[in-house]
């Protein structure tokens, strides 16, 4: 479908941007920050295939993400400051990157007829994991082990998709609204500072 | 088997206990310590069967060892001092998962027609990197490779099980023996205070 | 072909050795230095071979590669000072075993038939990433992210070795000088002190 092209090329980009602009406050060169970037946008997926055993990985298969990766890091360089002003806009890419991320996940374990519960699993950390390989890469505890909504986020969408699959909802509604949930409950996290308890 | 049916569901509560206390001391919210204690317990296997290529991987296939980890953690959080209290039944039961799933990964390294010292490399892989996972996301160099005698133990574990398949020892006898010597050697190093030497 | 034995060799002890030695120098036991040593000279190929699904990885169905880390490891610490003072020797050795990876990387990601990009990729990654595993194990950013020319002198020589792919050289021939490419950036690199820029 043309509009969830649309959709994974601006999660794509919102999480190359995160990741390199971690990097770069990290100081690490050029090349690190692309690989960096990569991680972010691409490691979750890949851990994904690796876990189900669909290989070569689908970065090997298509080269077309990889060039979103690569085009968006430059521009991160370049740009650094302009797009820091549009951080809310990159939320919401990156929101909806979150949710593309988590569905694309849950129909790969679907396709490997995984049960429900593995399924949402292996979407969480499709849409997850690249930003843990970040964070573990440049020597921090992974962000969203720290009282962020973010891989909650996925799980509850990804519980939606699944009580929704029990209606008649054709597949694409299920799929938009299971996105729609996990930006909403993302976005309202970050408007009112929503924290998951440690103990 | 039936008995180590048991012996597997109590390594598994062990590791997610220590991986979920691991976590907790770094602050962690509840998602991250629950991922901390699932990748401790399940991330040695799931690293074996992504390198032998059985996948999807072993966890993805059977719910179970999941559920055991989900209840082990909450149970963690909860009874957090209560449990502390017994220490000494959970390294003992800590030694035995060590065991048993030295066992388990030699096993597979033999359905795949491995050369013995993969194989007991392939056991002590499955038994300790979980913890090696653990401590890298955590932001530690790993326990395991600071004079512990830990996976020096499981590799002796593997030593014994290949001296013993020589001799017309049934298979039972012979796993059981190996478990029984990594449960020793592991236990005595403890009480001891055994170190391998740096240099 | 013999030489490529010999230089698969020599790239593997130069490897082995500066993962023994980054390991020593973090106080590691010896479990733990050999464990580096494998990582740093065998991670960036099972990374490579996980990703193409080659499975059972290529030191699993070969222990050659495994008795070269070992006999490397011990001598590294038996043999500390002796070795440090061949460090020239050791940086030719090791720059060799950069380029001889990344073309066994690039040769691996043609016989699964992906993009010349890709196989760059791959060949860069097997010669690249145990550094990068070594690392993030002892807890340290990743040093080639950090204006290293090193990942740099593998894509260049895959650039080389494509562009030579399009004229008649033997394969022979091809190889020999992405090999010889890569050395000669790194050496220059290393003499005078290239680096890549931060932003």
């Amino acid at each position: 479908m043309e509009l969830f092209r649309v959709i994974d090329i601006a999660g794509t980009v919102a999480f190359s941007i995160a990741g390199a602009f971690a990097a770069m406050e990290k100081k690490l060169d050029v090349f690190g920050i692309f690989i960096i970037a990569f991680v972010t946008a691409l490691g979750g997926g890949t851990l994904r295939d690796v876990l189900v055993g669909e290989e070569p990985v689908k970065w090997m298969r298509d080269l077309s993400p990889s060039i979103v990766v690569l085009i968006s890091t430059v521009a991160a360089m370049l740009f650094t400051n302009t797009i820091k002003n549009f951080h809310k806009i990159l939320l919401l890419f990156d929101s909806i990157g979150l949710g593309f991320f988590t569905v694309l996940g849950i129909q790969v374990g679907i396709n490997h007829e995984l049960h429900p519960a593995i399924c949402v699993a292996l979407g969480t950390m499709t849409a997850c994991f690249g930003g843990v390989i970040r964070d573990v890469s440049l020597n921090s505890i992974p962000l969203i082990f720290q009282r962020e909504i973010y891989a909650t986020a996925c799980v509850f969408g990804g519980v939606i998709f699944y009580v929704l699959k029990m209606t008649e909802v054709p597949k694409f509604a299920l799929e938009a609204t299971c996105i729609a949930a996990i930006v909403a409950l993302r976005l309202l996290a970050v408007r009112f500072n929503w924290r998951l308890p440690s103990v």
